[in-house]
């Protein structure tokens, strides 16, 4: 009989987290004042915008960090999380691959941010913190801080891009069940959110703004600190749960993946899988493992970008960091994976792309919806439409192996379910979704505002 | 360590369904033909609107059915579902009680009705039809069949009541991703769904009404027969998995349920955790094992229907069964919970209450809410509705133990998830929801229209 599922139980959860710059020869630069520029070489960054703890974890060089048993406690109302083997899929693209992925869908917020949002509500209530602002792209994030929020006593307060805002009320009812409260970003609530209205009235929005706004409001209200969910060190750290489950997972399945995918906005969930992996690339000891980070063509940093530093905000508040970007200023177009549209990347990652350990690609979002519909056929998981970049690029890599009839092993990550994005399911059946052009020029344009370091 | 979850492997599921029919003493009445009302006292009922080995499964008197192969290789995409011990609700009930939930929110489709849909499909493709014809309410089992339907190469005909179709158009799209073809019923597609049109154009639909064009479709359509989603045995008897994983999983758990609670519309997901159980009592194993059946005060079939024969649809084109009833022609209020807008109960359930074996009880839509926000802040899980009304009920149970210092084990089953029924909860937060009163009269005059057996 076939295996679907690998299944742990919840005594097998990692005790740690894996913080890959401690076996990263060149690790990323230290970030850059926001004002200033200068290099910021010691913790705490000024303004101390996060919880002391995680600041320290920041910039931690230590290998493992423990799980609070008050963190795995909450992790444990879904985790464990299903690593399935996709062989209906697998006959479907009629491939020699092993296909694997890992399932981040079943958390109750329907993705991968709770694993990060949950550790962050413990740092934030164990500081003495009343609140927590933050920004969501498509709702994932901000349902998922909300939840967390929720389970610590702490209230959550999220700007959320407006066009998702419009697009996705049920995201806002989700946030609002858990106790979240929800506005439209830009909102009139902050001075940077009043800049960007009074230019443009009916703007949209986008994640660097929301980003200036939460980081606003953290900062202009007593007790509540910022919190981000995906792009610096601490983030991607909380996410490694997700790979070194799935290690045990692989070992279950008596298999080693040659290719790990993961689709990358601030790159939080792909690092999570593919970081304790990447460990035995580091090492030596796995030299020929490859690792595909995958974006949007209407947002590519890697693939487009500069590899330079930028500020992380449109509002040029947060630290500068050392990333590929296409701008601070950038405004993507409005495709539906809202939560690959920041313009910059985990410096972490960037660093592994710039050093050659890593690779990335970008699709547009046709290409990644027919792959999301190939394997909703096969499989039955509706995934979400940021998933759905993951999705296309196994599956372009299981056609390959059988162009070249290889069996490689393939592994990616299956961020999270796209209950809340069947609008696009809905354009695609409907042939109404646009593949948006990004003109070389736009793209200059913004990246003409790159910070010019001293 | 608290321990969250019980989590079996695929190789622990169970091999066989369980039928209930095998144990009962006294087995609900023979069904009775639509237009003679004569007894059928034989299979196959005429006409054969469903697949033989269905109506083999339906009055079979053995007690342990194998389930196919191929069936099983399907539900192991999602099976076993896990139980989850629920700590953080017990914590903010502040009761003694220990609360179980089996979660069935896992599924691709989001609910329990694929473990039967998936049993019907497989049986139809072995029978060489080319189709199958259903209705659906919210939704739920008309994805269900869509997706089983997919996996198997059948086509999917989908009448979906008017009111839902309107007011969950993502379903719809979920339905259509997996190849399933939905219409708003009533139809101009049948003589049931014109007939119903041109007395009231601006109908909202009904279950009953589906249904009747649903068996007209498939009785009109070469290579087409008709699927049910709950209600029959065949149906309760394919989600008995529900149940028997669950008495793993209890085991796990070093419990044993005093009370088991799951919500009722056609009684499809609480028979299937229920049965297995309910055979300890009717074998005398556990006499006081406690079992109840929660319904919508909007649809109160069990509480204040006539336990009577009826007929399962509006047009009176199926089968008339023994069952608790208000009327096959009654229209139920618009409540969220549209999968409890039925007018019939199934047969084994309702014999099972009017001998005394299991109690049932009826909720309004406000109570259910405000127990399902209890739930989803404590929990993380954001329930549909229909499963509202068994968290509403174990909520009840859990604090009348509070009352009395009793430590009673609950066990509710959690059927599906609320992704698409966040309407409900937004309503509830802006304190619009209604609670319909249901005036007695207008249910005896739906009641005057039972059949008059000879």
């Amino acid at each position: 009989m076939k295996q679907y599922k690998y299944v742990l139980q919840e005594r097998d959860m990692p005790t740690h987290w894996y913080n890959i710059l401690a076996d990263m020869q060149n690790p990323p630069p230290f970030y850059r004042h926001p004002a200033t520029l200068a290099l910021m070489e010691d913790p705490p960054m000024p303004p101390p915008v996060f919880p002391m703890e995680l600041i320290q974890q920041e910039f931690s060089q230590e290998r493992w960090i423990e799980i609070p048993d008050e963190v795995a406690d909450v992790l444990k109302l879904w985790r464990p999380a299903p690593l399935f083997r996709a062989h209906r899929w697998e006959q479907a693209l009629d491939t020699p691959a092993r296909i694997y992925y890992k399932w981040e869908g079943v958390s109750p917020a329907g993705s991968h941010k709770p694993n990060t949002a949950v550790a962050q509500c413990y740092y934030a209530k164990r500081e003495g913190l009343e609140g927590l602002a933050t920004e969501t792209g498509a709702g994932q994030w901000g349902s998922a801080l909300s939840f967390a929020g929720n389970l610590f006593g702490l209230k959550v307060k999220v700007f959320m891009v407006a066009i998702s805002f419009q697009q996705k009320p049920y995201r806002r009812v989700m946030m609002e069940t858990w106790g979240g409260e929800v506005v439209p970003s830009p909102s009139t609530e902050t001075h940077a959110g009043r800049a960007i209205l009074e230019q443009d009235p009916e703007s949209s929005g986008s994640l660097g703004i929301a980003i200036s706004e939460a980081l606003e409001y953290a900062m202009t209200h007593d007790g509540y600190k910022y919190s981000l969910g995906s792009v610096v060190n601490f983030v991607l750290l909380h996410q490694t749960v997700i790979g070194l489950e799935s290690m045990k997972q692989m070992e279950m399945a008596g298999d080693y993946p040659d290719i790990l995918i993961g689709c990358a906005g601030g790159g939080s969930n792909s690092a999570g899988l593919i970081f304790p992996f990447m460990r035995d690339k580091l090492t030596g000891a796995k030299p020929d493992l490859r690792a595909i980070f995958v974006e949007s063509t209407a947002c590519p940093s890697m693939t487009r970008g500069k590899y330079a530093y930028d500020w992380g905000d449109t509002a040029k508040t947060g630290p500068v960091a050392m990333m590929h970007t296409v701008g601070h200023s950038f405004m993507p177009a409005p495709v539906h994976a809202g939560g690959l549209r920041y313009h910059g990347m985990a410096p972490s990652i960037c660093a592994l792309i710039d050093q050659g350990y890593a690779e990335a690609r970008a699709y547009h979002q046709v290409e990644i919806m027919d792959a999301a519909h190939s394997f909703a056929r096969a499989e039955g998981t509706i995934v979400a439409p940021e998933t759905a970049h993951a999705v296309r690029a196994t599956m372009e890599e299981a056609l390959a192996c059988k162009e070249s009839g290889e069996s490689k092993v393939i592994l990616f990550n299956a961020s999270g379910h796209g209950h809340f994005d069947l609008a696009a399911y809905d354009a695609h059946h409907r042939e109404e979704l646009v593949d948006y052009c990004l003109e070389e020029e736009r793209l200059q344009k913004a990246m003409a505002e790159l910070p010019r370091i001293p």
